[in-house]
């Protein structure tokens, strides 16, 4: 059989990895798939660099439009991120009746309704395993491995950069600007890495999850998105004092009332197998009706194992192409009539329980004040946590951990205590999940 | 579209559990797989339990070559288990055309490669998700998620009664036979263990995933089998002083020699994931030259976890089965014209480092023989432990961890330790493995 012809945009990390599995692996590949992959072009930004790494082997230019125009391209490839062109560039492959395969997690979880909508309409398919959790096959797990259960939550370490923070945090004692530093000492952290410490990164990566699992349009806009820059050494070490550790999670989860669809710092309790995903490891819980917990567990990012997931979607559309339309697997896991619109419940009306931080004057009735307020919001304490002041100090950390509650309940306590005299500063407010059903 | 009709060969506890959910979660699978699933008849041995189960819905009886036959079943669901009739069943269905699913990993560990032929003569599917590791969709993730991989090894705790036991053992201090006992009165082992305790259901859900990881046939009767009925509570107890984890892994790998097929107790470092899935929990870890590791986690047995994975073979037979058969995901992986045979190596040619505990009287001169033979033997020694006497008592425990040596030069080693005068009875070896590279 002929083999599949495809042209690659970019030829960067993920690009570059792509092409070196494809070369190394190419007979393994083909004994699997029964057809050759053949790259056969790829648009890049350096020439010179381009033309040094993969020498004469294949049509290199700088247009990334003219390859996604060539008729000998038969799968399209867009690994440069970025929303344009990335965005106009996969429209355009799509009306040409192209395939096409994304690692673009941003560019979906903004414009993936239109871009799935157009496919749909063009019959052709939009891979995008590499969109979430890199070398790990969690959306061939969702869509189609945990196929027979209505989805109840997932939860995620799905930016390896924040996780590897955090590692360092706790593991010596770091701060986080010294475990920040690190990161970007090791190539694990940009230059600017707000889209990762504040969890930009992961509300990308749980929309494109919340849509698969929940048969729902992707809601980047109404995720809500707290990082992990505000995240003390202090915290980390009273959270392992409790036997809880500190990820920075993406959550969805459905309720009665609509769908949760958050990423913040969490409390998780440290027997829990995804509190020792360590480093900048990522891991997918998966909470299904039928199979119970599932975790799925690998490298988020890098060339090679962002590179797996591009390949395995290359053979699958190679695969499918064949199959009639209405029978391949759907872009989100449910046919295209039937994904429903859902509401995404604003934080303030999220249910879980709470790690509270304050400082308090070491003197009479001051605890009492503070218990009083929560008793009164309806908010009950599961522990509590009180150091002898050091030497000269007037004011004491006092740690809380609550029961469950509505958000909005928990906010109007916070602002009362934070009103109290005797409570120094805001206090600090990390969300826990038990993650055990 | 129309339904696609499904006929059972068994309504027990994995065939109940398929059941269950295609019922209950009718409308979510019908949002993904585009088309409904029915099942139209069912082959049981107590019509009368079975009747009270699912009411009339369903065409009830005791001949499961009727179900195999009825001109309305498009897929037959083979979830009897044994070899016999399940086997000729199978064949009969495949011989007339009609898809398969199973969950009998010993069939297919044993007849594997006759069923296959026979399907890929027929131009049929037989799907078998089920059949390793539960509801654990580890079959797709590596025969499509990984597929881009040159899979390097992997190792798996895919027997959640033996994962049970040891955690028993390890966390109350119970002996193999108290852990066994507490398995046996809360359902998580059979009257007649022997399968589970001993490694051969391991092994069988071993030599599938070999089978698929490296495209090669089934090879059951080459996987070295060891369970862990001589396990102590000592030895665990030791391991866990050096920092390790004992677990019943399956262990495949591909070496310059041939590929490594083995099922045995197993030290493993206990910061490793793996180390930590305690309890009934199942977990396979797979390394891909490309992704590096990967690790998989969930229910290994059970009515819904099983019939998680049944129902999305069930989606996938039924979208597939449009797509022109070449173009299928094949049975092992491979090709099936591209399936190749290896060299299975023995156990004596595996290369691996030990635990080794023995009882030597205690007097001077016998820890310099035993290091003496094994340096002969060309190992290496990484950690000792002696413990002080008991009181009154004339042997002592001595614990050696060896670096990597070939087992071969091991057992002999070991042989002429036990031959010793000042060691009392046969040195306990158990394997190691880091499971890092």
């Amino acid at each position: 059989m002929n083999p599949i012809r495809v042209g690659l945009l970019g030829l960067g990390t993920a690009g570059g990895g792509t092409y070196d599995i494809l070369l190394r692996n190419r007979e393994e590949i083909a004994r699997r798939a029964g057809r050759e992959i053949h790259v056969v072009a790829a648009a890049v930004r350096n020439l010179d660099k381009a033309r040094a790494r993969v020498g004469d082997a294949i049509r290199l230019g700088t247009d990334p439009q003219a390859v996604v125009d060539a008729t000998d391209v038969e799968i399209v490839v867009e690994l440069m991120g970025g929303i344009e062109p990335a965005r106009s560039l996969i429209l355009s492959a799509i009306r040409q009746g192209k395939h096409v395969v994304t690692a673009n997690k941003a560019l979906l979880a903004l414009h993936g309704n239109e871009i799935f909508a157009e496919a749909q309409k063009q019959g052709v398919m939009v891979a995008f395993e590499a969109a979430v959790a890199g070398g790990i096959p969690i959306i061939k797990a969702l869509r189609e491995g945990l196929t027979a259960n209505r989805i109840q939550w997932i939860a995620g370490i799905i930016n390896g950069t924040s996780n590897f923070i955090l590692t360092r945090m706790r593991e010596a004692g770091a701060s986080f600007a010294e475990a920040l530093a690190e990161a970007q000492a090791l190539g694990y952290a940009e230059a600017d890495p707000t889209f990762d410490i504040e969890g930009i990164d992961a509300a990308h990566k749980l929309t494109i999850m919340a849509a698969i699992a929940f048969g729902m349009p992707m809601h980047f806009e109404q995720a809500y998105t707290e990082g992990i820059s505000q995240l003390t050494a202090d915290d980390i070490r009273y959270a392992e004092e409790f036997g809880y550790r500190i990820k920075l999670l993406g959550i969805c989860r459905r309720t009665s009332e609509g769908v949760e669809l958050r990423v913040h710092p969490t409390l998780i309790p440290q027997q829990q197998l995804i509190a020792n995903v360590n480093g900048v490891m990522n891991a997918v819980l998966v909470r299904g009706d039928a199979v119970g917990s599932t975790l799925y567990y690998g490298a988020g990012a890098g060339a090679e194992p962002t590179g797996s997931s591009v390949v395995a979607d290359l053979v699958d559309v190679t695969r499918m192409h064949t199959a009639d339309p209405d029978h391949r697997v759907p872009h989100l896991a449910f046919q295209a009539n039937r994904v429903t619109e859902v509401r995404v419940l604003p934080i303030s009306a999220v249910r879980t329980s709470y790690y509270l931080r304050l400082r308090a004057v070491d003197r009479p009735g001051v605890l009492a004040d503070v218990t009083r307020i929560l008793a009164e919001q309806g908010i009950s304490i599961e522990a509590m946590l009180q150091r002898e002041p050091p030497q000269g100090e007037q004011q004491v950390d006092v740690v809380i951990l609550t029961h469950r509650t509505v958000e909005s309940a928990l906010t109007a306590a916070l602002e009362r205590i934070e009103a109290l005299d005797s409570i120094a500063g805001p206090v600090v407010r990390i969300r826990m999940e038990a993650l055990a059903s």
